[in-house]
């Protein structure tokens, strides 16, 4: 590819741009307010020059991402800033606004793993993290951009979204940090205080609107269009670049080999677009030589991609989302579905569903072997284990389950879960506390009593 | 200092052994079960032989250990287990039990400082962590320590603590990790359901005594001592082992200078007590040359070590601690006094004291800055905002507050303040959300209103 007409900084070494992901022409600049393709009104994707990338070579750029990965150079430490050029190289690094992201730990789930006939099993711990969720690695590119944009003189009075969940608390402290104001739509009297509890606390201006979701969403898009205001939603592909960092992360993470089988959950289906732009991305420049199998997860209440797999993605038609656990992928129209799809087609990808007693009891399972992740998480390994026992999975295979935020966010979905308050389904893997009375003796017999079912059950998992 | 009685492990190059805190004789190897001097009854802390680690130079662990630091050789990348030779090197590498531990954020609080006229201060994100808070840094040690003790055919059927907060949740998720039985003591209907919700999902065998807390640290010890097994509270110091890494890293992500001052919130004062060890061991071997002063910051409500300071340290005497939103840090006895006392006066050190307002408004300035921490890091936040106004920190120091868990623990304290729901006093941060019809020049009016509002609050914090 070359860029031989507008080039948005000609000094520049490395070059970005923004082209219609249905291929009209036209190329914007990653610095220009735009989210749509002006003709055809579908998504943007940022396309890089590959030609500046591939003067470096693979040995070489992996050198340059080990040298720096959670160093103390400005700001190439971030996971995300460290892969600088294959990201957004357009920001200067003084206004990178950056909380370190990535760098998080791949997790062994070992004991998991074994309980469910997978040797080589990983959980990519993205909600471990500034906000909690995976959203950071796309928001610093984001709100680095608009600090990018205000430098060089554009009227950006503040940066909006609707979103309620991980987007908004990422946004809210990402813009704290860099000064920027943010502003929060939400439908009023729709969201509880304890989802809003960050972008309030990072002092984002938070409009609670006598609507509903769409509603908000009509205003926002017309308060953005009107006002010089930064929209942050999810149809800003950004954050895209920022997120595609998880797949070089995953590699360099195993010393720069690929896994055999990525399982992310999927709701707006950024996130599987971000994993395979990625892969995609390492491959064309000689990083890696070749792609991992990706597998969409999806809660069965909000199952649109599902749908569209089972048709062997000939066609796709939204649903209307009924509520589920896993509340975050609770969306029936996906943004970001044709890129998704031309991602699972591309990664010989497959699509699984989870019900809600599935990703309930997938995620307390995992609780049990020492993680600790959102019900998204759930959705995800409740899908992989369906694979696994269907036989679809090879013993050795090397799998990473993408977890997107902690579970710390999502205390109300363990203690309901652990006080058996879910009345749809049995809570098998329940701990509730033991009551004994302040006796030595009876302390000791409840003590031990619950020990020895406790090993039983692990003799039996390990046997 | 010489080991020539009593080698643990007489093969092992480097040596570390436990000790009374008040000089009586003898030495336990690391893998002994015991947890106070038989002679005093007194505190152990855990003494390595020197020497050995004199071998190598300073310049040469630099290397070491920014060679190893978030690198994939296990478990080395781990910022405790990086700094392994220093921490407990008794532990076979196949028997740690590591989340990946430390590697996290040093936060360029660049706004926040503006705001309280320090150029140059930083927090130390110890809460962004497997379990959401610094204990993990200890816990790894701890756990680590209790399978290689159960490799070595030691009968240890579980490891038990009577914490409700930070370090059960910790002791479990370790645990599970592990696949060792974890046990929690709690009094009956005296814990919410969401502060015991971590060690319930890790399967924490958890018993709610019909008594109160001391009634059941009681039990805990008579449980422990009968019946082999392991007792994980903060008498032990295998724990302080590893929070001491804070040190190693906090110099490490400077590129091995050191910071001026370090304000830590203290409670027990085990963390104290680690962060000077870590320094002075690093003095020891070279790796550094001078020390930080550092200041210990309690809430006022529990202050018995602000009450020693204002004698000289002349004398202690624990106070019965009132309710605190620091409720980690409501300790009126704290166990590691001796040491804690023994670190500040050889750090220059000071104590300085939060009231309720105070530990809440410094919470939410720094929330508003992008900060998002815990209430105990609110208390040294405002520990620091009264030295700087008082004028005792001179503008140009580099100075580090140490967070000790993430916000995410504490989403009720954040929620209560933005709802201006405590009545002790004004919540002059709040930000409430804005309630507005859904027409769209009402939203746009109220919209620009506050962000007008916003903006000559920031021009007048910057100007």
């Amino acid at each position: 590819m070359t860029f031989p007409l507008k080039n948005p900084n000609p000094a520049a070494k490395y070059r970005a741009v923004f082209r219609c992901i249905n291929g009209c022409p036209g190329q914007y600049p990653l610095n220009e307010v735009i989210y749509q393709c002006p003709k055809c009104q579908d998504l943007l994707e940022v396309i890089h020059d590959l030609d500046p990338l591939r003067m470096t070579s693979p040995d070489e750029w992996k050198d340059i991402f080990d040298s720096r990965f959670m160093r103390t150079l400005w700001p190439y430490g971030s996971g995300v800033w460290g892969k600088k050029e294959f990201v957004c190289p357009d920001v200067l690094d003084e206004n990178v606004v950056s909380t370190c992201e990535g760098g998080s730990n791949l997790f062994w789930a070992e004991q998991l793993g074994s309980q469910w006939g997978l040797k080589d099993l990983w959980v990519k711990q993205c909600g471990n993290s500034h906000s909690g969720s995976f959203k950071d690695l796309g928001m610093t590119v984001l709100v680095s951009m608009v600090k990018q944009m205000r430098h060089e003189g554009k009227n950006i009075p503040a940066v909006a979204c609707a979103s309620t969940g991980d987007t908004s608390a990422s946004l809210a402290a990402y813009c704290a940090t860099a000064g920027i104001p943010a502003i929060v739509f939400l439908p009023k009297n729709k969201v509880s205080s304890a989802q809003l509890v960050q972008p309030l606390a990072h002092g984002a201006i938070t409009l609670a609107i006598d609507t509903d979701f769409d509603g908000c969403m009509e205003i926002v898009k017309q308060i953005t269009s009107r006002n010089n205001i930064y929209l942050a939603n999810s149809m800003n592909s950004l954050r895209i670049e920022g997120q595609k960092t998880i797949s070089f992360e995953l590699c360099q993470q195993f010393d720069w080999a690929v896994p055999d089988l990525i399982v992310i959950p999927g709701g707006n289906l950024g996130n599987v677009s971000a994993l395979g732009q990625g892969f995609l991305q390492m491959k064309a420049v000689g990083l890696i030589d070749r792609l991992p199998r990706i597998v969409c997860a999806q809660a069965e209440n909000a199952n649109p991609l599902y749908q569209s797999y089972l048709s062997g993605f000939t066609k796709f038609d939204p649903v209307q989302a009924k509520p589920t656990l896993a509340s975050a992928i609770q969306i029936g129209h996906p943004v970001s579905v044709k890129k998704a799809i031309r991602v699972l087609k591309e990664f010989d990808g497959a699509v699984e569903q989870a019900s809600e007693v599935e990703l309930a009891e997938a995620a307390a399972e995992a609780d049990l072997t020492g993680l600790y992740n959102c019900p998204h998480t759930g959705v995800a390994l409740a899908a992989l284990k369906k694979l696994a026992q269907r036989g679809e999975i090879g013993p050795d295979e090397r799998i990473i389950v993408i977890s997107t935020a902690h579970g710390l966010k999502f205390t109300g979905f363990k203690t309901r879960y652990h006080a058996s308050e879910y009345e749809e389904f049995p809570c098998r893997f329940a701990n509730p506390p033991i009551e004994v009375p302040a006796k030595y003796d009876q302390v000791r017999d409840a003590l031990f009593r619950s020990l020895d079912a406790r090993n039983a059950q692990l003799s039996r998992a390990y046997l």
